[in-house]
């Protein structure tokens, strides 16, 4: 281990940063959810289908290609597919509650 | 639908910037499992345990209350917890690694 010896506050600072970096997550997730809805529209616009997989396994190339750690490749993988799999539900739910209107 | 009729290139740029979105979450989720990293060591070097439910329902709890949408409330607990558990595993092998050296 090549930490100091306990810092009194670290604990607690650690945990501040972590809360700073929850808020950051929810907010690019909530802004990653708009700009697919966006995208959405459009293909709805033009009649495309709402999922592209072929996109998604590019989206998916380049962040395993850029992925720093610690995490592996297979969670990287596993977390965003959570966050396009949400994405898509949200988009589904919209179309559905169109055609009700 | 309150959009502007088509504009030719907004279909790029909107996946453009769902693309630097993607980057800037991977980013923050790294730096997330760095964080969480360095609490458990610390938590270790005072013998607590790795996973502490009433932190982890407080940090639900205060990101709920700050969900601007368009997910719902249950999507954002449901994407968290898979990164609170992921950073967890990381957690877990790490102290398995020490046992084993």
């Amino acid at each position: 281990m090549n930490n100091e010896e306990k810092q009194p506050s670290s604990l607690e600072s650690l945990r501040s940063e972590l809360n700073g970096i929850n808020r950051q997550l929810l907010e690019l997730l909530s802004r990653r959810a708009e700009t697919v809805r966006e995208i959405g529209r459009i293909k709805e616009k033009q009649g495309g289908p709402e999922f592209d997989p072929v996109r998604e396994q590019e989206m998916l190339t380049e962040l395993v290609a850029a992925n720093p750690g610690p995490f592996d490749d297979k969670t990287i993988r596993h977390l965003f597919k959570q966050i396009f799999q949400a994405s898509l539900d949200l988009q589904v739910q919209e179309r559905k509650k169109e055609l009700l209107v």
